[in-house]
């Protein structure tokens, strides 16, 4: 199988910004931007400049500075909307304008009191205003992962037909499990004749724990970019992670799929979020967690000192992280202490260990860490053991 | 399909509790495993006798006062370790001694460097030895994720013959796609001849960020346990969330499968673990982070003010956390604006919602919530527009 490029459209500026508490001053968003280009992005998102007069600035900002990346802005299907996102982008290297409308049931009805024919004339007016402004239009299908998949095709249809040249297919709600969503790329991949002349986005929201399975689920059955953030921030339990989807392409070859992200750059970009924006990633977090390569069980840690690889699939130094933590508690073995031993200059043999670990379980079983200080006072006070033949 | 019960195994106090800074004492672990066997799940595992006295004292405490639940030990496939586990677990209504042995030639090799013949004379061993003590004997063939599945296979045939009643496939690494993992468990299903006497189970990690998809693309093949934590504690990155499984499994209900959890005290739970634990749960965590049921766009607010059901798939009280939250910020739309004037008892209507909406927004640019002291101040200073006829 060739090797595919997957795009990757990174909306921490956009969709994480809108998160309670994550608001960022221009300044800080072109600080972000900028790094988000040198990580190898494919498109950012800058802003909605219709919300505020401040995100507008800060989507004109960006686009000043941008030089290789896209810039993008989005838009509802709303003329004034599409304007201004133009307006905005006036000085990017690379505009790109993302407009759209919802394609399910429950947004036709209870959002815009419409009909599913009303829709696709909307949708098709917004691409066409857009393409006023600019070749490189996006079109969303809101809540596309709910909505029924012969409807939903002859919108994408529609729209390319108008001009877009990505179609995104979000699952706002973070409703669909992974082989759904597939399907629903596969069906649109099968059932719009025009697929080919558009590029089909990824846009999959968390609340299920599931973004990241259905965006690869997306990209294994045709789907070609990614609409993702730093972190997973974004609305309620975010979006997809870009260090995720990105890691799982490095890792996983044989889908024949790859980005442009420069891996090592996502740890150091991770904690630049995380400050930036006061939004905290739990240690547990894949990739960019503080744990993500802590390895603090016995069983663990003497697998991982006889060779990294057996429990480690990713070496930390790959994706920026530091290297692997040996975290000595009162889960740890005696190879893992023998080891540490070791590192702070001590030669103990195997029945010094065997003493010195019960020692080791009672300071341990009465404290969560285990520093090098203790083991310090540990070995200073150790009596070495009379041999048996 | 008939409903298919999915047992849930949670090891929040073992897998969960060896992360570095999660250590518990004996009291705090009594204190969990009381709340879990609240909630309803089947499973508790409460520690790893062998490693600490600590640990071993925890154990047999918890067997003491768990009347419902089976409650489990870990232990290598090491005669000393079963036997310490049975003797921790002698309280136990219902024990379960747990053990097992890597199974990939990762381990095999690096870690017991042993032939592949070896180690299945030693897991029916294992098996053997802790079928002395209970009837109800787990099997883990330890990096299962990675291991050749034709003799993973072999491997299963042989300790259910020994005597397991369920079989642990772990992806201990975390390396597994969904599609790989769920072709895993129904190779085993259809390779392994006494596969109906024992219980599959899934125990995944989250390295990659897709322990959750793996653990549901396992019981849609056959598995019918899932092993998880509170919040995805766990080593690195941590295991499948509990409470992700369990509100997929409610949410798709065409998959036909159940769990006995009650999901009102997911949240509750969530928020102990997390404080006993001191491990904090990122905001924008699926089901228990903070900004779970948060709603902050202007697009997302001025859908959910008008249907729930436009953004959100779960009421959260469902899952025991607060009512959805409508923040404003500067990306809230008009709609968010005046019914949140409408709560603080002020009566707008469209033209003086629009002139308040642009000072709003100028409060908003500034900072990165407008609480409702702002909008008091917003209206108190508001001077009615003369309206146009």
């Amino acid at each position: 199988m060739a090797e595919n490029k997957v795009f990757i459209f990174d909306t921490t500026l956009r969709d994480g910004e809108q998160v309670p508490g994550c608001k960022l001053n221009t300044p800080e968003k072109i600080a972000l931007a900028l790094e988000l280009e040198s990580l190898g992005v494919d498109i950012i998102e800058a802003g909605f400049p219709i919300s505020s007069p401040g995100d507008f600035e800060s989507v004109e900002q960006i686009s000043k500075v941008i030089t290789e990346a896209t810039v993008c802005a989005l838009s509802r299907a709303v003329k004034k909307d599409i304007e201004t996102a133009a307006h905005a982008l006036k000085y990017a290297k690379r505009p790109r304008i993302h407009t759209g409308i919802g394609t399910s049931d429950y947004h036709i009805k209870s959002k815009f009191n419409a009909t599913r024919e009303e829709i696709i004339e909307r949708a098709i007016q917004a691409v066409t205003w857009a393409r006023n402004f600019t070749d490189d239009v996006e079109f969303y299908a809101e809540d596309a992962g709910r909505a029924e998949n012969a409807y939903l095709a002859k919108v994408i249809e529609a729209v390319i037909k108008a001009g877009a040249t990505t179609v995104n297919i979000p699952d706002t709600t973070g409703y669909c499990l992974p082989h759904q969503y597939g399907e629903k790329i596969a069906y649109l991949i099968n059932n719009v004749s025009n697929i080919d002349k558009a590029v089909i986005s990824c846009h999959c929201h968390n609340d299920l724990g599931l973004a990241t399975a259905n965006s690869i689920a997306g990209v294994m059955n045709g789907a070609r970019q990614i609409e993702c953030t730093i972190n997973g921030l974004g609305e309620r339990a975010g979006n997809t992670s870009l260090e995720e989807v990105v890691m799982i392409l490095k890792q996983h070859k044989h889908l024949g799929l790859y980005t442009d992200v420069n891996s090592k750059g996502l740890n150091p970009l991770s904690r630049l979020v995380s400050d930036t924006m006061r939004m905290p990633v739990q240690p547990n977090k894949a990739i960019v967690g503080a744990n993500a390569f802590s390895h603090s069980s016995g069983i663990h840690q003497d697998g991982f000192l006889k060779d990294a690889l057996t429990y480690e699939i990713i070496d930390p130094e790959e994706v920026g992280a530091e290297q692997s933590k040996i975290v000595l508690t009162a889960r740890s073995g005696r190879s893992a202490l023998a080891h540490r031993f070791q590192k702070l200059g001590f030669q103990f043999n195997r029945n010094d260990i065997d003493v010195l670990y019960e020692s080791f379980l009672k300071v341990a079983d009465s404290k969560k860490e285990v520093k090098d200080e203790d083991l310090q006072v540990l070995a200073n006070h150790y009596q070495p053991q009379p041999q048996v033949a």
